[in-house]
């Protein structure tokens, strides 16, 4: 089943299991490897959120996240991308991405002002994003914690016309200084069908 | 067994379990509830690290945590800790307190630097706990995202000649802008012997 409607994080934390098999309302379209290790292909993604039953039958992979409070964002930015940002599950937002990363123990070792600094005002992530809004809505999974092979999954909807702009969002991102910081990341496509 | 030597904050996620009940190196003194919901008493206390097995036996109550990366505190704040703090299992270290909290969904809905001002700026919260250096050593664990019924357990170790300097930082630190959002806190204090 398809995640609600919700603002793009929540501060109540929602554990969200991504499960890859050949059952799932997701289309896989494409399972693109960008740095790292890959993750193998399949057919179809189901999404199952807690506290739903998580029984799930066979699965090519399954990855885990939770949602959780902001760690970045300022409450200027807060305001802004709540006035701007669209909920999942919207009818026409029939592709989507899911792209799991992993940042470098060199990111992890920094301390709280130098991951903001590189996050925004040198790479402006929150910015950048909030020019696609509303066409991209999006919900961020923490999965560091929870001794995942990711530390980040992001969950992404769009409508079709809409793919140019999400493609153009991505690429300015991996453009930035905070992306030298990331060391796997998969980006996977899907259309429901 | 005791947890190994190490800095405050772990950037490195350690997965670790407090197993209260009849067996364990910590003999548990007292269990006193500070705000909220108590916790039950219990003879001893036993943590479990992992990536070892963390097989126990009954339990009188089981809490879970992970160590995290820094949240709030900026490089010159790190600088400073790490150059005066502690690390664990120091011989002379033979009382302890586990102290694990819970926030408010007020706090949990507020921005970065809303947190951040409230925790150091209007709190003191790192100031403060700078001025029992090296005397108490500590370890943060996070436990929200694990869907415990805390969001963080705090464990702390000094020597028995420092309990009142313990606890005046306790009294210090609850008297903070920053506890006007801690709903339960329970406050356990060991023993090893």
């Amino acid at each position: 089943m398809r995640p609600r409607a919700i603002a793009c994080e929540m501060a109540t934390p929602l554990l969200v299991h991504f499960v890859a098999g050949s059952s799932g309302p997701w289309r896989v379209d494409r399972v693109n490897c960008v740095v790292g290790e890959a993750l193998a292909s399949a057919e179809r993604l189901a999404i199952h959120e807690s506290p739903q039953s998580v029984a799930y039958g066979e699965s090519t992979w399954v990855l885990r996240g939770v949602t959780s409070n902001t760690r970045y964002t300022n409450r200027p930015e807060v305001k802004t991308l709540v006035s701007k940002q669209a909920g999942l599950s919207r009818p026409e937002a029939t592709r989507a991405a899911l792209i799991p990363i992993r940042k470098t123990p060199a990111w992890w070792d920094l301390a709280q002002d130098e991951r903001r600094a590189i996050f925004e005002e040198q790479s402006r992530h929150i910015g950048i994003g909030l020019e696609y809004l509303p066409a991209v809505a999006r919900r961020l999974h923490h999965s560091r914690e929870l001794g995942e092979p990711f530390d980040f999954i992001t969950w992404f909807e769009y409508a079709p016309e809409h793919e140019g702009a999400f493609e153009a969002m991505l690429e300015r991102l991996r453009q930035t200084p905070e992306w030298r910081y990331v060391d796997r990341e998969v980006d996977i496509r899907l259309t429901q069908d």
